[in-house]
């Protein structure tokens, strides 16, 4: 099988660049033969000849030497602390930034090849800009706008009075529902639903009637929203994802939530209605926050915390209730010694007698 | 964005109704000028002239009439024992069933423009009700029959032989799989799946082998259902949702799980096999079962909870294991003082010396 | 709606075979009247004339003898030592092995009676083989291969490049992605996402970068994948899942993980980027794994439980941090008498006097 993906992915090696040229690209330094041509990028392990492989920091870095050794790349993308190495490299501050130019150059943004495919279906009172394209078996419903650039991928809906942004791709099974709006330079991935109905209903006559969710949702500029997200629509406004925030998949995001920007949501979070994200927080995988908290600007939440009540700003919490990250895991290490701990109170009762009421 | 946003509402927003009106339609108590002509609904803060809006409740009371100073709604929705208003007001028991009533008027169901959408697929063997309506790329297999006055979205699924009631809402890339029943009045959001295989193997010659899932899902009258929800079909019968009960996103339930009457299962849930919901069971956010358990009528499960052995009717519980709330809230607070009470024990251990055994 | 179930299930119910022949089929035992004539399979409360049933096991072994009695069941697989019943019996050791036997006979798979359905569109430059079939509103990209006898389900999508082995079953709305491979005898359940963009970022002049995802996914042979299941492709090479897994609904699993042979994966697992999991590794519902661990051989995580290290083979582990599962249940259990722990302490520093400094 593994035969089978490196073909597949030399099909698409088809582009060379010289370190030198990639160098002057990422304004990085260059050390050692600038003139090497580089055809692809793998890890140390994986590489072949004329391929760039990559070295995020320089733990462990007495066993990535040696892995180097018995590497064929060509040459090597390093911090620029790292000490010397035995490829021609390219030293960067942030080495992922090279990495990402570097992919960036090997694997160049295809365009589709059609406008709107034969096979879509979209609506003659929606507007498509003739430079985006629309996929097979998508669908754009009335009063839709969709804007120069976007790719709306097969099997892909987007409702009534939707706008899409710029330069923005929407991958095959996404459900952009009816009022909503998303910005330019936005990736939404695969089954991805944008504007559900919040879960809103009250008890009535002994059963639970829905509040109509009259609301939409607004995603701003530069949002990545992984697969299988759901966002909730407002219930009488909008649930608002602020620009540059990245959503990993299978995040449930509620009715009225209000997301800042540069915002980073690890996959499996849940964020209950009308929640408030200050910019540049961290939520870790699998947290759950209740409902209409206030979570302050460069806060993170680690993995399976729940948000209980609001969090300043510049906070680092974790467990459930949450608390700041040091207690909690002096509290979780307590933990393992607490059956001890009984035994031992029990032997004190003894000790001291007549004590031992129960 | 926000301007983009008010544009779209706007352009739904064309019916009016008077506060005496909809004092009637509500069967509610009238408070100053009932001749007051509304266009729409909007929170205080972001209602134009003509906008009713809306207060939920007495608590921080002063706060929210001091808003309302500054707002420009023309009305506004409140509880009945709530004190004088600086508008207009209608007054209920329970304002909720205001503004749902309010919003149904704003916000009246639009019927689909077409019956079956020339880019649907429906088999010949299928029965749709002439008044209802199939979407673009929808599919119908042979044998499904769809009941009057239902939508099947763009981009829905409905297989062999299920049935759908009357008035039901199948969302944008839904997928109803084979046999399965869906009740009338329901409504099931995008992407989720209902009918898929239950997880069920059984050992076999160092193998899983697959136990074929032959049963199907019954969901009954009034049902709702989140997006990217999965509910398994039976291994040999029916996985039953019961009447009245809403779901909110991203919930999994397993096969052969019996949900009853008007249940509220908050986003995250996961069901495992078997397991019985009596009637109006609530499961907030996150929580999860294990198989074969049941969980009395009216039972509340706080988020997070993990269900792990049967729960007596009226319990309110949480944690894992399972314990009275009161009891859960009890010991997380006491975690906080565990690395405490160590340190305590140890300094008693020396005070009381010879015991040091360790 | 029971009634409408069975009336939809009696559809499926065409076939008959004696006991005798089950018998021989499963190479299991028979006791009893060999000759009787069964249609179909059903659980002891459910089945009526001519129907099948089944026991698992012994225990609660009266209480089933006593709802076999009143069972209209015409026969019933039983474990190999259970005592008599009242029935023509089939004797098994995994009792499982003869219920799978029995649903494959009463429950064939039908082929689809399409090759490619002229409302599917398929690449000119795909291929597909004759007898594999594309269903209505399919999309199979340029350069994608489906081998032979697979299903391609209406709505679903495989992208451009992936390969689809023998025998393969893809449920409506699945995406294959670009690139991406799936074995023989797979089962993809409806809505999955195989091949999303791993969750990949660095931080670059104040925002995060997005690194590009160009890795695969590699499905092996006789994986099951459920019901909107994510699998994120590697960043430069393959996410793996080995052959013979199972996965349940609503995993989610990042980029560059690897999952060995025969793994069972329960609903709303999520797995973090990197992480490997060699044979036979169990996680069950719920449970999340910390990025760069490996999963030693036929290690078992308990429900819920949070992989925050490497993990020994063998292991059954649970709780958060991870423990052995004894240790963790035992710590639980001490959680309850820890609120009376803290009352304790406190009287004994009263009667030790002096000690009270706080």
């Amino acid at each position: 099988m593994t035969g089978c993906f490196l073909e597949i992915m030399k099909q698409n090696h088809s582009r060379t660049i010289s370190l030198q040229e990639l160098a002057r690209l990422t304004e990085g330094r260059l050390e050692g033969d600038g003139a090497v041509l580089l055809t692809g990028v793998a890890s140390a392990h994986d590489a072949g000849p004329g391929q760039l492989t990559f070295l995020s920091g320089t733990k462990n870095y007495a066993a990535y030497l040696e892995l180097l050794k018995n590497s064929k790349a060509a040459a090597v993308i390093a911090p620029e602390d790292a000490p010397d190495l035995s490829l021609p490299s390219l030293r960067l501050k942030n080495p992922y930034y090279g990495l990402v130019k570097a992919l960036e150059f090997f694997f160049p943004v295809e365009k589709s090849g059609y406008s709107i495919h034969p096979a879509a279906f979209v609506s003659e009172n929606a507007e498509v800009d003739p430079s985006a394209s629309v996929g097979p078996n998508a669908v754009v419903e009335a009063g839709a706008v969709i804007d120069a650039d976007s790719r709306i991928c097969a099997q892909a809906y987007v409702g009534k009075n939707c706008r899409i942004g710029r330069n923005t791709l929407i991958y095959p099974g996404v459900r952009v529902l009816d009022n909503c709006v998303v910005g330019n330079n936005c990736i939404i991935h695969a089954n991805a639903v944008i504007g559900s109905d919040g879960f809103g209903f009250t008890p009535h006559q002994g059963r639970q009637l829905k509040v109509p969710q009259v609301g939409n949702v607004l995603i701003e500029d530069d949002v990545e929203i992984g697969a299988c997200v759901t966002v909730d629509r407002g219930a009488l406004a909008s649930t608002i994802i602020g620009a540059g925030t990245k959503i990993d998949n299978m995040v449930h995001i509620a009715h009225n939530v209000q997301i800042g920007k540069n915002c980073v949501i690890v996959a499996q979070v849940g964020i209950s209605g009308s929640t408030i994200l200050e910019d540049e927080v961290t939520l870790a995988g699998q947290v759950g926050t209740v409902g209409h908290v206030r979570i302050g600007k460069g806060t993170t939440v680690a993995a399976r915390g729940v948000v209980t009540s609001d969090v300043a700003p510049g906070s680092f919490v974790s467990g459930f209730p949450l608390k700041p990250h040091s207690e909690e895991r002096k509290i979780l290490a307590s933990m393992r010694r607490l059956p001890d701990l009984i035994k031992k109170v029990r032997e004190l009762e003894k000790l001291l007698g007549g004590n031992e009421k129960k």
